[in-house]
């Protein structure tokens, strides 16, 4: 009997959380389901939050790594918690911004851009140049310009097969006898594989 | 290095289609993530359509079992080519309708119920009869009235932990020098757990 | 050149709120647009919350009369502060439950139902009787509960032509020089003609 | 008692369509709805397709006017056809392409681009040109390229007021016994307004 997998999407009450936005149970899983990864892979989750995006890439990696690329202090500190709270030592944190903070990690097979802080022309550009041949490029857009210049970007690099997915998710939420219907915001889901 | 483990969510033209309509990749892969299938599990599949889940359920469950339940001859017909495709020696095709062709089935650890044929409140009833414990079970609702029903039934059940999400998925899909958006149908994928 | 018509869809910050849940612009438009007021109609907005559907019904509807039924005392107290705030006169505040609250008033043209209190059976039921052939009622459902119970009604009243639209309304809200998807809740809107 | 004004959400099938895509529904209701048309405005609708919002727009209008501007032959027939059906006589028929086919047109109140042809950089421009202060410009995107170039375009002109809206509408739609979820393409409703 072989040993036990990860399969994504952890639910969000899992983690510790602060004021730092974290990328709900259905978009991470379907953003890992995505991405594709495998035991072995490097992945570089950019814009890291809370670290669930990152938490999970290391349970699917397995002997692989994670980078979670971070530069808020309190983000930092939360990613900490989730790591010693589900006992990860695949997950390597990087205080810093990127792009320039990218720039001594190992190539990557899968990278996922959650966060830009204003950057994301040179950190796509950057991304570009760590991801290994096959590697995948995975943005979650909640801004209408973080979609607009994915796309733009992604026009630049015809070597890419770009898949754009708009994930909108309605929980059914028990209030008393009833349910109520309650929307998570919606993400825009850009998977870009590299030819 | 360990081997390459199962990601759900195979591209949609991948698999071999008729007239008989398929579960997409997106709603396919969150099915998958919420049911949790670890390999040596049983797996029933009721209303298999064209084996889409079937086939990434069966890749995932490793050296358990998958029982494709489906009383429509066209949809048997290719469910059998989508094994052959994928190479699966671990999918059980069951001819016939439920909650009868349930009968002789071994308990379940995931069940899931993409059609029902009418007898969805019998079948509700069946499928409780089969999961083990810690097991989950999981209506994918593409019509009000299995919304409903399926609501009324986890009432009468309460050992169920019960979770309903809508998901919604537009693909923003290339036209020429633009990309369109496309909305696929919604989805209330309702997962049950068994406490 | 004739005077000036009113046309749905008052912007959400025009209304005085409190901590009563409101409903939005585009769903409190589309609503008034599927009800299709004329001038001299009589219109009920059951479970009128801040009053911001009474107003707007109260406008289009002119020479006409728009009941206002709200139990809820802070509610009511909107209600009012609206009606000064727009210059209605043709808005009677109806401070009670329905269905009994609907018992003495004059048969209507249009019903919107935009609260229930757990009523909802006996208030479809009083609603047909005060409804004019022709009538249009029309249910705002926020809960599974609402909508499951409305499709139930309209099975046992096959004189009524019944469309069910569930509208989700994502704003691309300004947030520095970024424009965040922000998602409102979804809400059915169903609409039954009386034949 | 004042006459009949006309609400905005003409059922679909009450159009006649051909090959021509049209906007349907709940989306033209709601983008007439941001519109504010009044009798008097000048309105222009822009890429009109069947006609179906210059149908409205003519009947919100009275005795306004609606410019119907249209490249396409197979479209200009069908405007023709339901500028009949309606009984409309305040409808202009403009077969040409924007914005030169503009140039022409006295000052508008409303301006509705449904369609573009590839050049709404500069058809923008030239309704910028063409409206009237206290006037409003809507613009209905259904490629992620009119979204963007949209989006530029009013970064440009900081006397607009912009609201951006998504709906995306899902039909509840009967199939025998049972109601099926079918959504329609999402689409954003673009409305600024001329300071």
């Amino acid at each position: 009997m072989p040993e036990k997998i990860h399969v994504p999407g952890i639910p969000d009450q899992e983690f510790i959380r602060g004021s730092v936005p974290m990328t709900k149970e259905e978009i991470r899983a379907l953003t890992l389901c995505k991405a594709k990864i495998q035991p072995g892979h490097i992945v570089y989750d950019i814009g890291a939050g809370t670290g669930s995006i990152s938490a999970e890439a290391a349970l699917m990696a397995c002997t692989g790594k994670v980078f979670a690329v971070e530069r808020n202090c309190e983000a930092i500190d939360l990613i900490n918690q989730n790591i010693r709270k589900f006992n990860l030592n695949n997950v390597v944190v990087v205080h810093g911004r990127a792009p320039q903070a990218l720039a001594d990690l190992p190539a990557a097979d899968v990278i996922i851009i959650g966060g830009s802080g204003g950057a994301l022309g040179e950190i796509l550009i950057a991304c570009d140049g760590k991801l290994s041949a096959g590697g995948k490029m995975i943005v979650n857009a909640v801004t209408l310009e973080t979609l607009c210049k994915t796309r733009d970007y992604f026009l630049t690099v015809p070597h890419y097969d770009v898949d754009y997915t708009c994930l909108s998710v309605t929980k059914v939420q028990p209030a008393g006898s009833s349910h109520l219907f309650r929307a998570h915001n919606p993400v825009y889901v850009i998977t870009a594989s590299k030819g």
